[in-house]
């Protein structure tokens, strides 16, 4: 596999022959959490941030990464410079390791993997036409707390974005089990009413997305108000602009949902002004690393 | 590994030795289905409606199993012959196979694992004197297809487990978004009243069960008033009797629920028709298979 970079549990490895015990319970039952960081020119945009979250995502199911930071930081750049990409997605991973059963064994070998690939979302927003979503069917389970973390159950997220792609549009929204927005597939949502920008709180069943917080610090800087507040689906009616963030592509402009323009109908100013200091900041190197 | 025998892609292999591409998106992304059964003297135990739900489940996300029936019963049994238990726990799993980013590949290339191992769990519900359950604070998402097959996001159900033994009881009872029973973390749920007989039916979230719909035969041939009915949790202060079914547990008695006692607090006496009627013919070999 040209282009590829795998740390696995404390050394590099070659991505087309290594692998991953059948009975690893990432596998078996998505028991395990993970990250997805943008690196560009060999620096991991977010790195400290990022590891953060992923301990975070632990913690909440029980699970001991069994790396202290400096190791990690050290297996992910090592990857990252083997890869030889100047943009690439960097994805850490940490399952409960081989068991069988739903509980977890009494001595867990938790599998830690870091597999560096080339970058192929788009990166700059601000460049960026805008999306088109549609409410998907399947609601973001609030009431569990895999809603908050980044955990290896993605299926929900999966077949959500394939019900968009049979709509003909590029992303689904997800409502919550109350019906409030929550976010896209792989995405936090942020939406402009009057000026002012609202994102849901945790508390909708939506992930402390690092490129969000990063947003709300750089709408803070940038004299922008904007705040964490539950979201009902019609303030779309009112919405002047839509855009989602994550680490992969910055900030993306939403210029329909469920065949409703937002606003215009294309990317507005806030969200350009915004996607243009995120993708600046990264591209200078000045976000923090 | 002992006792474990592995079938991959379609051919016996060593179980310490083979393993998954940790780009697997059954490993990244929870993206695959599966079915666990048990095998008693190297017969598995309800193989044809296990193969039959396993593409069932394949189907409601899209994934194409790259065996037919011959091909799987030829594998499981080649592994089951190889561990050489009398009783082992076979698990059959398919995955997307390899794949970057959330949406699948344009061409999939799937895995299928069939794994044997000892069978650790409790056979003759008969003989058990019952199970305690709290209710979990996680509620079953009946608005996702993946409550309604056998994902390898089960995540869900490993944390609501881990929840119930933090209150010192065995198993937690999942109630869906609505409120109304759904199931156990890994168990179909049934429960009497006044003499009769009723289970969630599968809009309520509730996963297809092979012993369930088993349950609902034999109820029906021994003559026991048996339907499938939305039930509240409130029925829980009228039941005389509440049961778990699962392909590797069988018939297993609920004797009480959040502190609780279902009924005169021991096994009822339908249940231990039901699981001894199960158990019997499964043990004589008269068990479809």
């Amino acid at each position: 596999m040209k282009d590829h970079a795998l740390w696995l549990n404390g050394r590099l490895v070659s991505p087309g022959s290594a692998g991953i015990s059948p009975f690893d319970r990432g596998f078996t039952l998505g028991d395990g959490v993970f990250e997805t960081m943008l690196a560009l020119n060999g620096k991991v945009v977010g790195l400290t941030r990022h590891l953060g979250r992923l301990r975070y995502s632990a913690g909440v199911i029980g699970l001991d990464v069994p790396f202290d930071d400096p190791e990690l930081v050290h297996g992910i750049k090592e990857a990252v410079t083997a890869c030889g990409l100047s943009e690439a997605t960097v994805r850490l991973t940490t399952s409960r390791g081989p068991g069988p059963g739903l509980e977890p064994p009494q001595t867990t070998s938790p599998t830690t993997v870091a597999s560096v690939v080339p970058h192929t979302g788009m990166l700059h927003g601000a460049e960026s036409a805008g999306i088109r979503m549609v409410t998907s069917s399947i609601r973001r389970n609030d009431t569990s707390p895999l809603s908050r973390i980044k955990s290896l159950n993605y299926l929900d997220n999966v077949l959500a974005r394939a019900e968009a792609r049979r709509h003909g549009v590029e992303d689904a929204l997800l409502l919550n089990t109350k019906g409030l927005v929550a976010c896209g597939t792989a995405s936090n949502i942020f939406v402009v009413v009057k000026g002012a920008i609202m994102t849901p709180p945790m508390r909708a069943g939506v992930l402390p997305g690092i490129t969000r917080s990063y947003i709300l610090e750089l709408a803070s800087r940038l004299g922008i108000a904007c705040e964490e507040a539950e979201i009902c689906p019609e303030v779309f009616r009112d919405a002047t602009e839509v855009f989602l963030t994550n680490s992969l592509t910055g900030v993306l402009p939403v210029i329909e949902i469920d065949n409703m323009a937002v606003g215009r109908g294309r990317p507005g100013e806030i969200t350009h002004l915004l996607a243009k200091s995120y993708s600046d900041a990264m591209l200078a190197g000045a976000y923090y690393g």
